[in-house]
C-alpha cells in the first residue's frame, strides 16, 4: 500500500488571515498533485514567538480550524493541520488538528514537550513561559494504518515515539520548526532515528526558511523511511510537494530485522 | 573531567590463544599511550559463526578472563573485556567481562537481544540457534560516573539505552561486530541516535575488517558525542587508539537542552 504525502513548506508571515489563505492554496495545490493526506507545519499562521501566541489564539471552532475542516473536505484529503495556538479555559496549547477527508475532525493533540532551551551562543526559547504541555499521546486510525502525531520538540523523546509504534501507529507524523542551532546538530538525526527505531515512517514538516524573522526556521521538511534513510528532504525554499510512501516496506523491514514491532 | 578511552579495533582469526595474545599486546599498547579505560571488540577471541561458539566457550574462571584480569591489573586500566562465548550450566551467551584498574571482577554483560537477521540478498544469521539471551541491564559505577554495557544488537534497543541512562549511566558502551549489511545502514545512526537521546557518549568498539571471514565487520569503532556527532570513526583496517572524553560536555549539553536526563 501507498500514501501519497503532501507536504506544505510555506512561509509564516505575522498576518493571520494572509497565512491562513495560503495554507489553504498550498493543501489545494497539494490535493491537485495527488496528495492523499496533507501535513501543515508548526504553528503555520503564528509568527513564532512566544509572547505574541495570545493574540493568534483560538478556542474550539476558531477560523483556523474551520478553514482545515473545509479544506480537508472539499479537497477529499486528510489534513494533518500542522499547529496552531489553541485557549481554552485561560490556558494555551500548540495543538494540531487533524481531519479526515470528509472534513471531520478525528483528533487533536497538544504539544507535550515544551520547547525550553539555551544553547550557548545560539538558540534561547521557552515555550513554557506561555503555553501548557498536553498530557496525551495521540495516535488514530486512519485509510494507511495507525498515524501517530507529535509536535517539535516533542520528536526528541525517544520513549513519547517508542508509545505511538507500541499503539500501532505507521507514521510518525510531526509538524515541526526546527531553528538555525538545534536543526543543523539534530533535526535529520532524529527523524532517521525514530523512523529506524520504529521500523516506520517519520514525517516532519516546517515552515520555509525567513532569516529575517526573529526565530528562524531550518525548515528541511523531511520524510525517514524504515529503514533510517532520508527519502526526501524539501530544502529550504517555499515549497509544496507530495511525497508517496511505500508503506510495505514497513513490513519488509521488520521481517528482515526483527525488532518486536 | 575526561576519560582517555582506548579502542582496541583488532582483527579476529580462528585462534583464540592468538588471538588473546594479540588482545593482551593491545591492551598493553592503549594502555602505554595512556588510555585509562580500554575496550575490546565483541567475540574479540572467537570467530563469528555460530556452529563454531561452543568450541571457543569457557566457563567462570577460563583462560580469557584470566588474561583481562592481568591485563587489567599490570597495566592500571579499566577494562570492557568485548565478549566472549560463555558455558554455564550447558547454555551458551554472548559475554562481556568488565574489570576494574587492579583486575578485579566488576560486572559481565550477557548480550540481551541476539542477532537474529535476514537481509535480502544481505546478511543471514541467527545467533539464538546457539545462544541464550542475557537477561539482566547492565549499569555499574566507575572513576567516570555509571558505565552502561551493551553488546551489539542491544544497540538497536532503545529502551535499554533510555534504561540505561535513567540508571545514571554517561557513557554507553558497546562492544560489537555489525556487518556489511547493517553496518552501511545503521551502525553510526545508532551510536548517534543513542548518544543524542541519552545526552552521553556512546562507544562501539568492533573487530578490523577482513573481507576473508565468513562474517565481515563492518568494523568503525566510533566514539558518539552527548550532541549526536560522531567524535571519532577508527576506519576499517587493525588500529588501537586512544580517545579523549570530555565528560563535561555531558552536563553543558543537558543544561542547554534539558530532557529530564
Amino acid at each position: 500500500m501507498k500514501c501519497r504525502v503532501g507536504l506544505v513548506q510555506m512561509p509564516v508571515t505575522d498576518d493571520k488571515a494572509a497565512n491562513l489563505r495560503r495554507a489553504r492554496q498550498e493543501i489545494d495545490r497539494a490535493a491537485a498533485a495527488g496528495a492523499e493526506l496533507v501535513v501543515l507545519p508548526e504553528m503555520f499562521c503564528v509568527p513564532y514567538e512566544t509572547a505574541r501566541f495570545p493574540d493568534y489564539a483560538e478556542a474550539t471552532g476558531g477560523e483556523a480550524q474551520e478553514m482545515l475542516s473545509a479544506a480537508a473536505c472539499e479537497n477529499h484529503v486528510w489534513l494533518i493541520g500542522g499547529s496552531i495556538c489553541e485557549v481554552e479555559d485561560g490556558r494555551y496549547y500548540n495543538t494540531c488538528y487533524i481531519y479526515d477527508d470528509a472534513g471531520r475532525f478525528v483528533a487533536k493533540h497538544r504539544k507535550a514537550h515544551l520547547f525550553d532551551i539555551d544553547i550557548k551562543g545560539g538558540q534561547y526559547f521557552k515555550e513554557s513561559d506561555i503555553l501548557s504541555p498536553g498530557q496525551s499521546l495521540t495516535v488514530f486510525e486512519s485509510p494507511w494504518g495507525n498515524i501517530g502525531v507529535g509536535i517539535c520538540f516533542d520528536i526528541r523523546f525517544a520513549d513519547m515515539a517508542a508509545a505511538m509504534v507500541d499503539a500501532g501507529a505507521r507514521l510518525l507524523i510531526y509538524p515541526a520548526a526546527f531553528n538555525m542551532s538545534t536543526g543543523p546538530r539534530h533535526w535529520e538525526l532524529l527523524f532517521r532515528a525514530r523512523a529506524n527505531d520504529g521500523q516506520c515512517f517519520a514525517v516532519g514538516c516546517a515552515p520555509a526558511r525567513n532569516t529575517a524573522a526573529s526565530y528562524v526556521s531550518w525548515a528541511h521538511s523531511i520524510v525517514a523511511d524504515p529503514w533510517g534513510r532520508v527519502q526526501r528532504d524539501l530544502g529550504t525554499e517555499a515549497v509544496t510537494e507530495v511525497v508517496t510512501l511505500d508503506l510495505d516496506e514497513i513490513d519488509s523491514v521488520r521481517a528482515q530485522i526483527p525488532l518486536g514491532h
